[in-house]
């Protein structure tokens, strides 16, 4: 399987993570990146390519062009308020107060454009989120052309990132986004398959009230885990989209038995969808060691699910999302590619 | 004037806010107080008496009990995750997430009942906040027995806490409650002047609905200042509390000049209200050396206003609020109180 990664995503060096009332190391560091492109290259997974600009309109297509423009100014907005750190939301609207305008001042509109103050904006924020959309796209064209699955090696993570709202590690919905993408260029129906632990509520969102893309989740029930506040199963969509949007909660320590029977009913569900496309967000933050999961996963389960994927025979677009455990993730990561290339 | 306080508001003794994408000491700091009582001493403003406790049940007259109740065990179910740090909120419900259900583990519950980051629950912080409302309640009790003013040296604030959220160093809403205790004790009308530079998002959200508590504010216009989204002229109350609420929002940079034409605006709607009871939200960040602040207030204009506040002849409570310029807020706060002991 081919992959495509740009250098430009290791513009995002952020230092600062807010995590249990300290600034800590961000979990998601560009030594993910490496250790992933590492093990393609061990293994010899296939080619590593470059990925090629696609510009903003597509991101445009997914998310509220103020809030692009937020993105690429954030930085600068906050170092002219004199700020030192790197840029975290302190304050954000929530019920009872109002979302029905932007402040003016940076932090105002950090907080009504964040989602969570774990995520800091830094210098390289814009190009790197940037980037990691040109590597979904670039990986989604290589997908359509050919028909071969490909992997994007996108960082940061987007399934977190929604209509108009940063957090989780994510700021662009690179999944999202080459649904979209995918949609345009001709695809009928689009499945979204979000294995990472986390709920993707970026990609729920957007795509709620739509059944030209199926949302299909597992992971971590929110009552229990980040982001908390969506990814129940009551969560179906809405209007044209009831019943397109399909989260397996599953509870803290659900082990590799457990876990994959709610992938084969996940997949089963994708089958009946019959889409043109399948993308999978690829989070291995399922892993049994990964710092901030809870589930059991071992690494031969990887490659097991892997080999699963496959049986779908649909055209497979897979992107990077979560995993923190990076001694381990580019193992966990290509034994899903491996798998899915040997299934 | 006589003062009441309790030291067991110097039991929140909190070692982090989040400013500026970094952990700084909390401007909201037991000093404040200390600085306050001692120019009281300095001036012979009148005795510091103590407070009595008054129990939850006023609490809960104005607060969601399941908030209280996480307010008295956030500390403990923290530390019981093993956080190292103060418990400062990561991530919240916001617009097009749900907010129907409290998650379970101490992070959801944190974003839930949260309004802001840059406050941190600590050890302290659930006897401290108690304290505060004995403080306005005791004081409360002194003007209805006595017909005179009275200071409660209240810490932490309030005026940002709403039914169910804390957040811009407040956890009860001090003046709130002590309303929502006047009205049970028999007045008919309560009038909440707020003089803090941010806006008492939390007041105006308590009695936004209701015609027997009037709430007017002078701040800094939320488009540019904390609270961010809430605090502009158009709300003016909802229902029965259709203009009751009354927003007097100032441009950053007001002088005493701008601001005390506002503050006899709001002096005159008040005295049409008629009320039995007018409790200041006595915030002195509107000086002009507060380093969060953009007011132009200075030192000599706390005395002006202060006598003006004593042209409406009614009785009044005075409840602490913010201001952060601690060497200079003792100077201040006294000022107002003098001010109006002279008027």
């Amino acid at each position: 399987m081919l992959t495509f990664h740009d250098h430009r995503t290791q513009n995002r060096r952020s230092t600062s993570e807010l995590a249990g009332g300290e600034l800590i190391a961000p979990l998601e560091c560009p030594e993910r990146v490496d250790m992933i492109a590492d093990r393609i290259r061990e293994v010899g997974l296939g080619d590593i390519r470059g990925a090629t600009m696609h510009g903003l309109e597509p991101i445009a297509a997914v998310h509220d062009p103020a809030y692009i423009d937020f993105i690429e100014n954030a930085w600068a907005d906050w170092r002219a308020a004199g700020y030192t750190g790197e840029a975290i939301a302190t304050v954000w609207p929530t019920r009872r107060t109002r979302s029905d305008f932007v402040p003016q001042n940076i932090d105002g509109k950090l907080g009504y454009y964040a989602l969570a103050a774990e995520t800091a904006i830094e210098a390289g924020t814009w190009e790197a989120a940037r980037a990691s959309v040109d590597i979904a796209l670039t990986a989604l064209d290589h997908v359509q052309t050919t028909g071969e699955a490909a992997f994007g090696l996108c960082r940061p993570p987007g399934h977190h990132a929604a209509f108009d709202q940063y957090g989780g590690y994510c700021f662009f919905n690179n999944a999202a986004i080459a649904a979209q993408a995918a949609r345009e260029a001709g695809a009928s129906r689009v499945a979204i398959l979000d294995v990472d632990y986390h709920h993707g509520n970026g990609t729920q969102q957007i795509f709620y009230d739509r059944d030209d893309v199926l949302f299909v989740s597992l992971h971590c029930d929110p009552v229990h885990e980040f982001p908390h506040y969506l990814g129940r199963p009551d969560e179906r969509g809405a209007g044209a989209g009831e019943g397109y949007n399909r989260n397996h909660a599953l509870p803290p320590g659900t082990d590799y038995t457990t876990w994959v029977a709610e992938l084969e009913a996940a997949m089963s569900g994708i089958d009946d969808y019959d889409p043109d496309l399948v993308i999978v967000s690829l989070g291995v933050d399922t892993f049994e060691g990964d710092p901030i999961g809870s589930f059991k996963l071992v690494s031969d389960d990887f490659t097991d699910y892997g080999r699963r994927l496959a049986g779908m025979k649909r055209p497979t677009l897979f992107l990077m999302e979560g995993g923190y455990a990076v001694a381990e993730i580019g193992i966990n990561a290509v034994n899903v590619l491996a798998g899915f290339d040997r299934g």
